[in-house]
């Protein structure tokens, strides 16, 4: 199933697309969606049955949310694509790299993202998220870790390179600003997803395409990335996970980097999951 | 005021303090404590003028949870006192290290607090939490930024210092595993803190005082710290920021480093904020 959340910003309302393309009207079987929903069985099964009941939804002029409502915490992975890592000149790492970004950053797919003020160095970044759909802890295998995944979705981890890595501590820093995250479209669940690892992502700015690879390029995939954080955390459902960039950011370019300036528009696209579509904007 | 929450977790009933030591139900008048109601004006004074007449509650045998619910993200300053930088052998940093735990992390100030399994090195951290109270985006002075603060309570950022510091990537793999904020007793309208650069922070392990230490130590005080922070993030009602610890960490011992296992008993307090109690039990 895709699932997604239209309207405005605060008083969306949850919805199907489904399998021809039509938007169907979810608020009269539930509430939102969120990560009390992706943990009911019985109420994903009931929008299952439903959705070719459901009424249409003119999607005509409507605005798309974040497809996920309440998101606890946002888990993000850094260097997990080889590309990547060797276009910042950084080592692979060993271990998956975890810094964090804060819920509030999320919004819509093709919400404006806003640089910050003094801002010279933001970047874009596509990267496949993870939904999680059941609480998990000290997972032990990669099978049981892909039986906590809820789904996937369209992730920009937009960051700002100076905040991030010239101004001392971690890298949460240059990750955190307002509208850092755009999210969605939709949200498909897991079982419309063959192998999360062989999906291809791509990114352009101002029509030129910039990232150009493929899931099947990380150093730590899908399974190996939940596995590894349940050690360190406790995920709920509702939770995310960022999982890394493919090369082809601004801070991999020769200088003069391309950083994003207001007026710039970035597409986001990965398979199977839609398509992104953000103009940029001074804070 | 003191504000706080008392229940079993997930049922907790908002409360009152008051000068005379005794708890008031708020229940009949507020909702909830969180950061809708900190940034409600109107509602805190009905709180406020409420206090004496409201129905008194039976503290005894009831749990302590935290102070807020709904906490929307928990931004951390690392290496904020210069007594602790130098017990660890760090450098004074020039601007404020910012890192995250999740809000999933928050318990109550009396609850158990949990060892990661093949956790070795489980540490304690008594800090200052600031209350965030009105939206702040690019504050420009102290003065505006202590405008932005609803109050103060005691955090204990529990930390695994391997996970931390040599698993590779950011401090928040070591910050972020299941029960390690304690949070409370009760949150304190800043009103009642005359000057939150001059408090007292104390912690104990089984009965010996391990940190003794004051905010007058801190690298970066409180107002410098939210004027800080919202110049990377747009900080909510209801956020919260710790604010570094003192000297006195078991990092900060020589070998064999005092570690904590299970059955130790922590306990903090700061002046005029209370006190917290956790034993410590095997995840």
């Amino acid at each position: 199933m895709k699932l997604l959340r239209v309207g405005n910003p605060g008083a969306e309302r949850p919805a199907l697309l489904d399998q021809d393309g039509i938007l169907r009207d979810l608020s009269g079987i539930v509430a939102d969606i969120d990560g009390e929903l992706l943990a009911d069985e019985a109420a994903l099964t009931r929008v299952r049955e439903a959705a070719a009941t459901l009424p249409v939804l003119d999607a005509e002029g409507q605005r798309i949310g974040a497809p996920l409502a309440r998101i606890g915490k946002v888990v993000c992975i850094g260097l997990n694509y080889h590309d990547h890592a060797r276009e910042t000149g950084a080592e692979i790492p060993g271990e998956p790299i975890i810094f964090f970004k804060a819920a509030d950053t999320v919004v819509g797919p093709n919400d404006t993202v806003l640089i910050p003020r003094k801002s010279v160095k933001t970047d874009w970044e596509v990267e496949l998220a993870i939904v999680i759909g059941r609480t998990a802890r000290y997972l032990e295998s990669h099978e049981e870790a892909l039986a906590h995944v809820a789904g996937y979705a369209i992730s920009n981890d937009v960051s700002e390179r100076e905040f991030q890595i010239e101004r001392g501590g971690t890298w949460d820093k240059g990750k955190n600003c307002e509208t850092f995250n755009p999210l969605g479209p939709w949200f498909v669940t897991a079982d419309e997803i063959a192998d999360p690892g062989a999906l291809g992502l791509k990114l352009w700015v101002n029509g030129e395409l910039k990232q150009n690879g493929s899931t099947a390029d990380q150093i730590f995939p899908v399974a190996e990335v939940v596995r590894y954080v349940s050690q360190f955390m406790t995920l709920y459902p509702g939770d995310i996970i960022n999982t890394g960039t493919p090369a082809g950011v601004a801070m991999g370019e020769p200088e003069p980097k391309p950083y994003l300036r207001a007026g710039d528009v970035v597409e986001l696209e990965i398979e199977g999951l839609g398509r992104q579509r953000q103009e940029l904007k001074d804070a």
